[in-house]
């Protein structure tokens, strides 16, 4: 077990039955956003080009609160890294761009007290439907670099399809560490059609130590698929600890599949972007569910997660976050604004009852999801290490 | 003058006139975010609390095409860092903030071979009515360091009655630096009911190199402002360089104070942000008009600077920045995504045409706007040491 | 039965077998509008009061193709009548409005060859819990003026409670004439907790001939709830024919109780009305569900009947509706305009396809319905005579 | 002059100087809706096919409390009659449909006080560019008819070029009868680029006793336009009465055409139908202007009338409409509602202050208009006796 000071740190599953975890925000939308990360391919390569910038992204999650830092090794498996005209397994290698996600993490939860989380999730080669022999293999390249550095815990999270996420858990469990698994689903299941219930069911069945939902819907709808998952658990006598980290944007309007299937997807969500007042909703809502495992995932910026350290403040025991020194809650720091009208909004009821205008009168409120139907083992989901064409591009935009 | 490599650098003005110069973005509302800088005051003592974030910051703005860096000087006069219960005048010192904010500035723009400029804005000495002599001397205090440093130009912006930038570029002027003004007025014109136009005249025969307008309203509305001070200006034969830095927020109902008197102010502009190809038709607007200095303030995060410099790159003879590496134009990096019907969305012509929806099916589009109609002189805008009382605010609260 | 130029008009069960009938619209709304009915009580004395205006309805709906006639009789029993300050049944007596109505409805029905049914409505007798033998006194003494009428067939609509329909189809049946009995229910089902497909299975049960939807939703959520009858009803192996009347207002943000609980009702519902391109839609999804009598309630004018009508006149043999000579289908009349912009808007796709702006910029998109739980026998819903007082108002106004 | 119960009736000028006029509302739209009347050519024959249904519709606003029986002659002139397919004047000729036209209006007009106003509006022959003479011929044709009925004044609306209206008004004046004129433009003046405020000094100029603005724009934007005809008739000291008849929809989005130019025009109007309480507080704010002549255009049913009426109560001396006998102000009829929280709606701080929701997630608040750009003279434009072809349409479609 890593080190603080001397005194070793306690670990996620002693941190969860004492009280609340609040988990880190995104990285791969907040790091495309200062210029290290291309969207569609998502680069983890970027702990190698540039561990300042996904060092200060981690610094500023701790000081807004986080207790764990996740490796950023989100889609950094080979297969992955080799996928659609992506070169980073041959540029960098994918034990590489592990490595040094390691170092990064494990250096800034070091200064804060925080537990360091592996984290893999879903394959090109389970979509590719290449069976479980060949995505464990890739799984287990990655769980050895993170064994080799001693995280604390390990997480497989982003998984649409439960067996997939069953796989997963089997080979993480191999290494003792206390598990969590996250599907990236909402209140209507799995892309196979298992129900969100079911799923939760099976993942703590294969052994997950914490159980839940990560990315592709808002907090609101996250939530009401935790409470899917918690009745089913609690109906099959099954009690991990419940997590979730969900989008920090605002998704009433998706379906099955969630956010990529909106047309905004990935370039024009900012109008969907969360407020800090809807993420504090959300945590108080969540820690009332009974999750305690609290995070973001997409779009979740460090001022998100300072709201979610905000909100739960004191059921930690008090704590505020370093962070909040540049934070006065609810909005108090507005009584130095030099405008009286802006001094004015200085109290929680404004800013909680406030419904955020999009100054976007040409803009409808709701989006029709794309939705082609097409899910693991279908042709146009296939890994392929080439580029896509022009010509490809022309055909699926005459869709 | 400063040197990179060893060949001086070429100074504003002559890259004004043999192209374009692509400005940072706006620091205040980013800082805050990360859990920096506390909004209301947007204290600019981060330079001396947190340096490195504050390089980061200046760091990802250059990646993304900046020409420039502006020391982070906002509200640094020694008269704001007093105002209202903020105390770091006490704490740090306004000399000590602004030379750090010089020393983070020069040291990235060394790096990459970008201007500094050292800016100052409006003042409470002002707004509280105090006079000419002592509003000069704010201003002084300020410019004596950005001397001391030989930064490149200076740059007085955030100016809501002309009267005051008049006397800003006055003070300026005295140093022999290129001087750029702004004022954070609409197409309404200043508040003290002097036409934008008009602005732009007084701007210019007070001595401004270059003229233009940051903050307060949306990119559009800010060009509108900005036809307005051009036909002014050609009208009046006056030939500045022109330059604006406008929100990355959409207000096309604020009124003529700008994005403080919207409802969402600060603290749910959220759904305003714009998209990266809202400002990139920003960008092409701006250079149509004539405007050769184009950046960003409020809410302007790198990757809305890398649409500015991605737009704009044929006429700064093909040049395409660092971050650009991470960023496929027009979308081009969703071929490598996994869902055929996102690498549909790989096209100019999807992400030029979109109108995003925001999510929020009990939102408006537009709100109406507090404005209290006081300005400078107004007992309620008068600086005052003293916090504001949870009395105080009741009672704003209840107008 | 009723005669049309000596020939026996086709009864309803038959037309319903050979095809598809169109019922006609909604009266209280329209009535209210033209300055005849007053909302709240929803006066049914306009028949005895202004008979021209009720007449004049009823052409239209005629002309618009409406294959029946329903007296203009809701909430014309006597307890209604009498319920919290109104005063119609000591004015003119239940009677006599009831009359009036058969009188009106079978003037127009026999100029077009059409049908009538005599419809009674839910009760204040039910709401205040005075018991099956109250509630079916009450319309007893409706059917009764129905039947020495000899109107071609009855309907029990708007009820919010199986329970009470099951009572009124009792009673209704005991004539021997054709029985519809229509809740006013949505997807989730009756107030009491009996879900949609159950009600109807009731419905069925009871004797109702023609089972279905009418009022409180709009036309897709309508179809919604008659898609779970359908699928209740296939499953008991029932075979009722289907009906359904829903709104002409937008509700996909109604709640249980439907659009009374939203804030718009009933006198702001402008923004939520249908066009006529979006009841042609409705009315070919009901048809393809298996509906065979489709109609409309309140919110229905003319116009949209006529929509039904041109929608499904390939299903009724090519008929179009008398108001079609002045409607040619998908806009071509617009080939007359003499703007050529509004002549290019004459055709089938761009009505299709158009998603209306609301010219409300300062408006949200949905509403969250008031609500508050109450449900028959509940001390604020009971039978009242007089009326409600400012005090009482105000009391309300404060919850 | 006509006579009710033997005593002289008032006339119109006599009516406004002591007083408020209440006009009454549209007849196309409404009759459109009710099945009478074709969209795109607006079918005035439909005095002739169907007067019960033009009488009904006169007798409702006269009921809401209008003080003028307008003649349904828009549109109506023989060259109207005859343009694009439209056969019209063959059938009835356009003598007949005037003729009708009077009798109706006169009929209803004489049962309830009431004055009759004859109608004349713009032509297609001024549209193709045939001159004054033709031009003032199509209008004599009209105006004959009306002076052998003995109406009460003449109205000249809907007039987008002010030359035309010029033309109209020297014609009306011949007849000694007093003269209202009405163009249908809004803040920015007229086609031709001739301001709103000029517009008015010229209609009054060329003898028009009451002028104003009808038409195109909703009640607000009307209202900008009548200031700044008002302002201008002041500078000019000229003081003819003020009159307003605005559509009953929202168009904060239109252009210099109005909301003919808006895409839902004219089949997809409902989301921006005004509600009671917008025509309210239209009907107040125009008082206060100072406009003495307040009605209604196209989207104003009785109901509409009706709350013009209500609003002005007090300053028509306490009178209220037959109408509102079913309507008790501000929603005070709600009292007698079952439900206890539509009960609480019965009080004017709630109908006041309610931003109505518009149902549709789907679509945005405001539209971009269609605007071709060409005005009288325009090939486009010109009169046509032919219908429009398949082909032409899909020419303009793909424009």
């Amino acid at each position: 077990m890593s080190e603080t000071n001397g005194a070793p740190k306690k670990g996620v599953l002693e941190r969860l039955r004492d009280g609340v975890v609040v988990g880190d925000g995104g990285f791969v939308f907040a790091l495309e956003k200062r210029g290290y990360v291309k969207a569609g391919p998502w680069t983890p390569e970027a702990t190698v080009e540039h561990p300042e910038a996904v060092r200060q992204l981690h610094r500023e999650f701790v000081r807004a609160g986080a207790d764990v830092c996740q490796t950023f090794t989100f889609y950094a498996s080979d297969d992955k890294l080799d996928n659609r005209g992506n070169q980073a397994n041959k540029t960098h290698t994918g034990a590489k761009i592990n490595q040094a996600a390691c170092d990064l993490a494990k250096e800034v939860a070091n200064e804060g007290g925080c537990l360091v989380a592996g984290g893999i999730s879903q394959t090109p080669t389970y979509l590719s439907g290449k069976g479980k022999e060949a995505v464990q293999a890739e799984f287990r390249k990655q769980i050895k670099i993170f064994i080799a550095n001693n995280i604390d815990f390990l997480l497989a999270e982003y998984y649409e399809h439960v067996e997939e996420v069953e796989w997963a858990i089997e080979v993480l469990k191999e290494t003792g560490k206390p598990v969590a698994a996250n599907m990236c689903i909402g209140p209507e299941g799995d892309m196979h059609g298992v129900s969100a219930g079911e799923c939760a069911v099976r993942m703590a069945r294969a052994g997950a130590d914490i159980v839940g939902i990560n990315c592709h819907f808002d907090p609101f709808v996250c939530l009401e698929g935790m409470r899917k998952m918690k009745a089913a658990l609690d109906k099959a006598d099954l009690h991990p600890y419940l997590m979730v980290q969900p989008l920090a944007f605002m998704t009433p309007d998706a379906s099955k599949q969630g956010f990529i299937d909106l047309p905004e997807f990935p370039f024009a969500l900012e109008p969907r972007i969360c407020s800090r007042w809807e993420i504090m909703k959300f945590a108080r809502e969540a820690y009332e569910i009974g999750i305690r495992y609290i995070g973001g995932c997409c779009g979740f910026e460090p001022y998100h997660i300072r709201a979610v350290s905000e909100e739960l403040s004191k059921e930690r025991g008090g704590f505020l976050p370093e962070g909040s020194q540049k934070h006065d809650q609810w909005g108090l720091g507005l009584r130095l604004h030099t405008k009286p009208w802006v001094r004015a909004r200085a109290r929680r009821e404004y800013w909680e009852n406030l419904k955020p205008a999009s100054g976007r009168p040409f803009s409808s409120s709701c989006s029709k999801p794309d939705n082609w139907g097409v899910t693991a083992g279908h042709d146009m989901l296939k890994q392929k290490t080439d580029a896509t064409t022009e010509d490809e591009i022309k055909q699926l935009a005459a869709k």
